[in-house]
């Protein structure tokens, strides 16, 4: 049976996944749910996913969630998968696997919590809360800093001096081009402080490139509506 | 050489990692790391975990942080790790795997944030903050119900109806036994709607054994004495 993709271009963590499949000809059907509608709350998506969030798979009867499970799972059980992407040696494993557990607590939350307080709030019935938005950008900035002096020391173009992306450079930049969706100014004055970040973004396009751009567009069509609304 | 684990038995990523490497026979070495002295913030500390944050560990040259992270590799590259822990099978591991990105985001940030805003804040220089104290209850007991109806359900011991307990039951026990040094009051009223979680703790305690009550023993003593400073 074919895997079974639930998903929303707009969410970073299913961009991650979308892509992920397509590079590796992961042979899949991408489920579409609609948040601004609420349809990861309906009865009939909570069979998928009880947690009602995106994304999540079906591959032959077992239902998962929480996107770096999935791309584990899909890593490990695809045929043909290179190893780069999440290797088998237990040392390079591990030091993925603590990437992506970092990347719950730190680049995660802030990265949510910002965009939700600065621009989306409204889309969800929500009020901003410019406080928050305020945290979050210095928690985003702290966690930005740990990133290039942690993982992306040297010359390499990946995460920990690799030479191929892992599934930790995917999804922890799909999480930052969430920020497409920020307000030009604030883009500028986060992102600018941080070279080898805006590098390294380039650099995963490039080697997932067309899928990168394409997964991407429904985001890049969110930011046009958006900046045309600013702009009213 | 030695696995060294850095740790504090107050901090509850920490006995996860302890009470795993001494129920499995480990060969390991426990390093204390003082966090009210602010030992984990010292050049010396950094230069093992350059987040500042125990747990961490160093197996042959190699640094880790993330207590997942430690928890899968210990599993993986241990000699004699039982396959209940860490499941080889890629099912079973996605499930376990699942559960333990979950927590991150909902179990872990509510119970941190409880905690902090409580009892402990002042013993690290800050002050206590009720609303963040009351939004954190709300999600805790959010994440404790969808516990019981997600991994408890059914009469199995452990998770996903396991006779035997996983990395996942550990790591998510030692968070709630965190629970030791909330206010009375307030353990009555978060815990006792949960007695499927109050079992399964038991059952954890039980298949760990003596080492859960020896490693605990540091956070029964500091129960007694924020108890004491309460009734001063």
């Amino acid at each position: 049976m074919t895997l079974k993709v639930y998903a929303n271009r707009l969410s970073q963590p299913s961009r991650a996944i979308i892509i992920f499949c397509k590079v590796n000809g992961v042979d899949f059907e991408e489920i579409s749910i609609d948040l601004l509608k609420g349809e990861h709350k309906s009865p009939e998506y909570k069979e998928i996913n009880p947690m009602a969030q995106v994304p999540a798979i079906v591959d032959d009867g077992l239902k998962l969630s929480e996107s770096h499970t999935i791309l584990r799972y899909i890593a490990e059980t695809s045929p043909g998968v290179p190893d780069n992407w999440y290797p088998a040696d237990f040392i390079s494993r591990a030091k993925v696997n603590s990437i992506l557990d970092w990347h719950h607590s730190n680049l995660r939350v802030s990265s949510v919590t910002f965009v939700m307080n600065t621009v989306l709030a409204p889309k969800f019935g929500r009020t901003m809360n410019p406080q928050a938005a305020a945290e979050a950008e210095k928690s985003l900035s702290s966690s930005l800093s740990i990133i290039e002096s942690m993982w992306l020391n040297g010359d390499a173009e990946f995460f920990l001096g690799n030479p191929k992306p892992s599934i930790a450079d995917l999804s922890l930049v799909c999480e930052i081009t969430q920020s497409e969706l920020w307000r030009e100014g604030d883009r500028e004055r986060i992102l600018r402080p941080h070279p080898k970040i805006l590098q390294w973004v380039e650099n995963v396009k490039k080697a997932t490139n067309p899928y990168f751009d394409e997964v991407h567009e429904a985001l890049y069509k969110m930011k046009a509506l958006l900046k045309a609304k600013q702009s009213e």
